[in-house]
Order: C-alpha cells, then structure tokens, then sequence
C-alpha cells in the first residue's frame, strides 16, 4: 500500500490546466501550433531549455515515417550502420568551412568520469567528419564503390530559439553518407535522393513540395551544391522539409578518401550527405491542421481508425461484442485501430477528443446499427458520414482511409497552388508578401545584394531556384531589373 | 576526373593487412572474438578510445534483433516514446543510490556554443531520472495506469577497458519504463519482461539463459531488486544479456509521480525498467562461432542464405540466370539472400569468406547442377551437404534454415548442460573454476562475505540465484558450510 496524501496537494499544475483550452488555428497559427502539440499528447517540454520528449502518440508518427523511408532507401540499395554520437574536436576542424558552419551550434563534452578530457569532444551536429575519417579506412578500390550508408541517429545542435519538432537542440533523423568514383555519380545521387525525398514526402505525408537548388550562401557548410525541399504551411510561412549535398571532394581531401581506379591510379571519391527529421511530423501538424485540432495523413497516423461503442441501453452485452470484433478483423487486415471503450467519457467527448487528435477515419456503433447490420464511418478530413455493412469493414475501411489520404493531399496541393504568385514586379512583390505571403516566383539576377535587399525590406528570402521551370520565359531581376533566366523562390520561412 | 596520385602512396595500412589473418577462435578465444568482428565488418574501432563503428552487416543483425523485440514488446502494450539525451545534473541527483552508481561513469557536457553552461548536462547513462520527472507530469489518476513506456536510444558511459559490442563508452540499447498503481503489479511486470527476454534471446539467438535475482550488491543503483539473464560462452565465461530492475517506489518519492486511486488519495506509483543492448551481437558472436568463422542464427543473420554461381564454362549465360531466378524466388518468399555474382573472385574463396561471415546457408548452383535441375545447400552448422530440386527452393530453403535455428540452439544447451556443475564441495568449485570454467550451482549462505572469498579466490562470483530451482534440496554454504536452502550460479564474468 502507498502511503496516502491529504487532499490539499491534490492541486493539479496550472501549465496543465491552461493547455486543455486551445487556440483556434484560424485566429492564432503558432500559438496554435505549440498548444495542440501538447494536447494531443505528441510531445512535451523537457525539463532542460530547448528539448522536447517525443511522447508514445508523436513517436507513432516517426515510426510510422521511419518505416516508409527504410523501405525506399533499402529498395534503393542502401545500408544502415551506426556511427558513434562523439567527434574529437580535432576532426571536426578538418574541414574548414564545416566547422566555421557548425561550430557555434555545437554542445561540447569535457568531462568523462571524474577526469577531464584532454580534448573536446562535440557531440554530432552532423556525421561528416567521423564518416569521413571510417570511409578513409574502409574504401581502397573502385570496386568498393559506390559506398551507400544511411543511418537513423539524434543530433544536437545548439539553438537559441526553439519550437517544437521545428528546431530543438536534439533532434532525430536519418543522414545519408555516400562515397563514388566520379563527380556525375555524386550528381545523380544527389538529385536522386532529392527525387525520393519529394515522392516520400507528397505520397505519404500529403505534403507537395517545391524542389530546388539552394543559393551559395545557403548551402551546407563544406558542401559544393545543396538541394532542398520546400513546403508551404498554412500561415504562409514556408518549412524546409529535407536537403540533398553534394559533397565533391571537400571531405575526401582532408580525410584522405581515396580508391585505385581501373587503371592503378589513386582518386579522391566524390560524396553526398543528405537527410530528413522529426521536422516532418511539424510540417504534417501545421498543413492538415484546421480549428478541431489535428489531421493525420491515414499512411502515417498513430491511430487509422478508432471505433466508439454508442453507448445506450445495455451497450455493454450488445454493442462491445460487436465492436470488438470490428477492432480485431481491423488488425488483422494490417490497419492501425483502436477500440475506446473507457466508460468515464461520453461517445460526443469521445468523438471531439478523437477529432482533436486527428484519426483520419471514425466508426460508430451503436444499438440501432448493429440492428442495421452496419456501422456509422465519419471521415476527419471532411466530416462526411456514410454507412459500411459491418460484414465488409475489412474492405471498405482501407478504401476510405486511401480517398482521405489522396483527399488530404488534393487539399494541401490547392492550397499550394493559390498561394504560390509569379511577378517580377518589386512592389507587387511586396504587396503580396505583406497582405498574403505564399511563395513568390521571381527572377533574380544572382547577385546576393539583389536577394539581401529583399530580405531587409520584405523578410523573405530565397528558399530554392526551382529545377522544374515549368514554361517561364526569360525576364527581369525583380531588384535590379537585370536580363536573368534564373527563376527563384521567395518567401518567409520557418 | 580526380587528381591521380603516384604509387608510392598507395600502401594499404598494415592494421589493415594483419586482421586478413585470423586467429583461431580455439587457440586464442578473446583475440579471436575482436578479429573476428572487424575482418567479418560488424564492427570498427571509431578514432576515439572506446567506441565502435556498427558497420552494416553489424547493424542488421541490431534491426533484427530490433524488429523481433519491438514486435513482443507491443504485442504485450508497451509503446515506444523519446527522452532526451541530456540530463541536468541535479536531476541526476535526486536519488542517492542511483547517482552514486552512475556518476563515475557519466560524460558531461559543459559547454553549448559559445557559452559556458550554468548547469552540466550529463549524457545520459540511462533515463530513469528523466523519464521520472515526465511521469511526475502525466500521471494523475488511477486511470492513466500502467505506463508501459519503452525507448530505444543510445547510451553513454566512461568505460575504462572496452571491447566492442561487450563494453563501449557508447552503445544502443531499449530501456522499458513502467509504472503501476501496486507493488505486485510491478513485480508481476519485472518478472515478465524477464521472461519475455528469456524468451526472445533464447528463440531468436539460439542463446539458451539462465534467469534470475542479483545479489543486493549487484543490483541496479536505485532498484529494490535486479533480476539477469545470464548465457555461457564457450571460453566458459558468464555475459550477462539482459536485466529487469523493480523499482519500487525510490524514484515515485524522489520525483513525485503520483496517482489519485478510486478513493481518491493520492498514492506514489511503483515502477520498474529494464534493457537489453548491443551486447546481445557480441554473445551471438562468442557462443555460435567457430573456428571458420561466425555462424548466425537465420533469425537474426544479416544475410540467411547467399547463392554462389560455379563459374565454369559459359556460366554468364548457363548458370546467372538461373541463380538470379532463385534470388528473386528467394527474396520473395521473404528471405534475406544475396547472391555473390563477383568476377574478381572464385567459387572456392567465396565459399570461405561467407562461412567466415557466418551465413546459416550456401546455395551452389553449377552448370551440372542446372542440369540435373538442383542447387547444393550446405549448412553452415553442420557443414552437411544435400541437394535441393531448384522447382522448389522457395518451400526448401526456409525449412532448412528452420533445422538451423534449431541446431544452433541445441548445440548451445548442450554446452550449457556440459558446463554447468553442480557441487557444495568448495575445493572441487575450485578445481572445477580452473579446469572447466562454466556455471557452478552451488548452496550459498547469502552473507557477503562469502562470495567476496570465492571472488577473490577464484575470480568467480554470484551469476543469478535461480528462479527455478530444479528439484535440489537444502545443502550447505560453499564457503562456510552453513544450511542453505539458496542455490546460486556462480562463474567468471565479462
């Protein structure tokens, strides 16, 4: 027996109280945005500045997303493998403009045990450097290329203003390290990976992206190019969903990365690095969400379906037998279903809790129903109701779950669509980024003073040069006026 | 095309050229075991002292054993979930026992960025203090009980002799985190994760464990009791593979995790936690291997059954086709199968490298074989050869690899049954510890004393005491001839 407490300190914490009314996300985005986190129970605020716990149902989601990448990575030949989490400081500074990059990020151990360290060790903002220096030892021949490995890792970066799974000083993810004979190889790697991260990200998590290359100034600190995926939230804003490098042969340099080719010669390799996070599950919360709370993608939510007893009458030998069943030949056709059948909660608390969670589908069983021989199925995405013979759940519930996973997606990309404005005219420009935002597709000459300009005056900057120009003609940098064929990306970002 | 770089620079390292060459796993059993791992490429020394590089046929033996746990743990309604790496100090240090037991062990982060942190942050060496002052956060009331809470992570701690996969500065492991509304629920849960990891390691690793209590002093630091499975390896030395801790209330008070029960009191919440690791690769690695090399068990083998084409004749044309047909069956029945195609080496070298890399089966297909419409398997248990029609390798294969899982578990016991003695007679323990190595059953009085004799006579100390003791009666202390009615296992231990 525990020892009993009076019932003055049964005081609940006023933090925990507050979040159970949350904003609209209509009325207030980022207030939102931190709230619903919580309140779905996705995560919660660490005890220590800038960290998160990743609670059971946002871990679902990573699981779910970590399940569907492994599959197209594996497909596409790649390995995992595990690097360790500390770089001696002393390989870190190898690359010079990787660590002028990282270092002002970087969380450093100085103690081990009671001894101090003769040098520091970063924990990883990034594995460039401790791979590189394995890939030294492992690649001797051309025949040992290509070298294809991925690892699932946390990574911690130092930030000073943190959001929940949009920047945190911790974070997962998975970072591709890829090594090849030539520069062409590297290439297509790089813009393959860029190829999947966009498929991945719009079939699965209904998100469309925009992909493209980065500027100069923007690229990944020892990197020769860097491509990315950009996505537009609701609010306007837009969120970089993933990048792709190539490397070159920056770190094969300086950490000696070398193979014999055919002909006996000694070669440097060309590398990529790539990778997507915890990010992601920000970018699925912010694009489906809408003012009842969240809204799943059915391929990667925690929950696909829940089923809610009706609870009239004498629901406990009528409807459970019922709705139990319904939940195990659910399961047992591969689907993600849960069964709440708590007594302390009304169905109509029940229905909002689970909307508010975002469970893409909804069925209902009650008396009248199962009389009816068929449940009640209500569609989160658009609220619509329809009947399913209780005898075909096993069919019509995964048909339902791909119209609301292609629904979801349809959505997103309309919304893309009406927010993304072409004008090469600088005032037009500013007018639709203060009263609209979106993305703006503009010409811009190249030059970062052009960019810079815009960035004072409007806080938008270059997110990516599109590689699908579509059919846009030559025109005029927005800034300068400049004869320029290169089109570019605007917009506020995250 | 790459900088070319003259011959005198093309000298392989001579570490490298030394571990082509093997010891014996017979004659020389510890060097063996750390040449075996890299020359087999599970494993590589990181540049830092202590740590280790999972290479990729290293990592996919850890998501087997990922996959095949994570599977039991949710079938029992644990769920997964993420705690952060860093854990301030003084969290650390709520309770007593446990920071003792920890903090010669703990890397401490002290510097973020630029600045000079207030607090240190220690990298976590396990998360009982973290996730404690989380649940202290979400557990209200009696209806929020169980948390069945599970993490797979990476963790840290100062180790002064390492060994890969058996003891690294950092390693992966799962650690589960319950909490219950009574002390003989969480038992009842310590006692079950027991045997569900008695299970898994068992089934899965052909391990056969013995299973039961640690000593009081043996214990994990803050636990009311720590429970073991420990196996034998064939140098005679006890691992432990896995260990469930009740806790009982000592971190509820420290952290203040209370429930309100039906009564409405509030009562502390009893809790346990437990974890199996990286370690588990290194015992599959010590018990199966041979003197050829690794021997896997197809459950957990990164490769189960790889195709080697006899390159005689035109074979690209007669023998590839046919062995990619079989991959193909092969990888479709759900196999994992490579098929080795490579030019640059013979059927005879490649026999050998995936007999030294522990592969369960070879599948040989040669022009005659094609002809005579079969495939040679040989098993890598019992080097037995036999013929497989080539119509059916899809039903053949499996079944196979099914009487290998059970071979391997039966040699095992064997060794097990062989090495485990069983005597009250303290100078034939010695004899035995010197001779035979292996498990020693012997009555025990339970002072400490006792056991710090035989640890320092013999090097041997208190294993498990067993959960099932098989049918002995009473007998007397070992040491000090005392009646008895406890049994221990008493070995030398890694």
């Amino acid at each position: 027996m525990g020892r009993t407490i009076g019932p003055r300190e049964t005081k609940v914490a006023d933090e925990d109280r507050l979040v159970k009314q949350v904003s609209l996300k209509s009325e207030d985005f980022s207030k939102w945005y931190v709230e619903i986190i919580r309140k779905a129970e996705l995560a919660d605020y660490a005890p220590m500045k800038g960290m998160m716990v990743i609670r059971p149902y946002g871990y679902a989601v990573w699981e779910n997303i970590q399940s569907l990448f492994d599959r197209r990575l594996k497909a596409t030949g790649h390995q995992n493998a595990y690097f360790p989490l500390f770089i001696p400081e002393s390989l870190l500074q190898k690359e010079m403009a990787h660590v002028e990059g990282f270092a002002p990020q970087v969380a450093w151990v100085t103690q081990g045990g009671q001894d101090e360290l003769e040098e520091r060790l970063a924990v990883r903002p990034t594995s460039e450097a401790i791979i590189g220096s394995m890939y030294a030892k492992w690649i001797k021949s051309y025949r040992d290329l290509p070298v294809l490995i991925n690892q699932w890792a946390n990574i911690v970066r130092w930030e000073k203003v943190t959001r929940p799974f949009l920047r945190t000083t911790e974070f997962l993810w998975q970072e591709g390290h890829t090594a090849h004979a030539t520069l062409e190889e590297a290439q297509r790697e790089t813009l393959d990976i860029l190829a999947l991260y966009q498929e991945f990200v719009e079939t699965e998590l209904a998100v469309p992206v925009v992909a493209g290359l980065k500027t100069e100034w923007d690229k990944f600190a020892g990197a020769l190019q860097t491509y990315a995926i950009e996505a537009l939230m609701t609010d306007g804003k837009a969120l970089q969903m993933g990048t792709s490098h190539n490397l070159g042969q920056n770190f094969s340099k300086v950490f000696n990365i070398r193979f014999e080719d055919k002909d006996q010669n000694l070669q440097f390799v060309w590398q990529t690095s790539w990778g997507i996070s915890t990010r992601l599950i920000g970018a699925v919360v912010m694009v489906h969400g809408d003012d009842s709370g969240l809204r799943f993608p059915p391929a990667v939510a925690p929950v696909q379906a829940v089923i809610i007893p009706i609870s009239l009458g004498n629901w406990k030998e009528t409807v459970m037998p019922v709705a139990r069943r319904a939940e195990e030949e659910l399961s047992r056709a591969g689907l993600r279903v849960r069964l709440d059948a708590r007594e302390e909660f009304t169905p109509g608390w029940k229905f909002s809790e689970w909307e508010m969670r975002g469970v893409p589908l909804r069925l209902e069983i009650g008396p009248k129903d199962i009389k009816e021989h068929k449940a009640v199925a209500v569609r989160r995405d658009v609220r619509r109701k329809e009947a399913l013979p209780l005898a075909s759940l096993a069919e019509a519930v995964p048909a339902l779950l791909g119209q609301i996973q292609a629904g979801l997606r349809e959505q997103a990309r309309d919304f893309l669509r009406q927010n993304t404005h072409t004008t090469d005219d600088y005032e037009e420009f500013k007018r639709l980024i203060e009263t609209r935002r979106g993305f703006i597709r503009s010409h811009w000459c190249g030059d970062r003073e052009c960019e810079t300009r815009v960035k004072d005056e409007t806080m938008a900057n270059i997110r990516v040069m599109p590689l699908d120009k579509g059919e846009a003609a030559a025109g005029t940098c927005l800034v300068c006026r400049k004869k320029s064929d290169t089109l570019a990306y605007f917009a506020r970002a995250y």
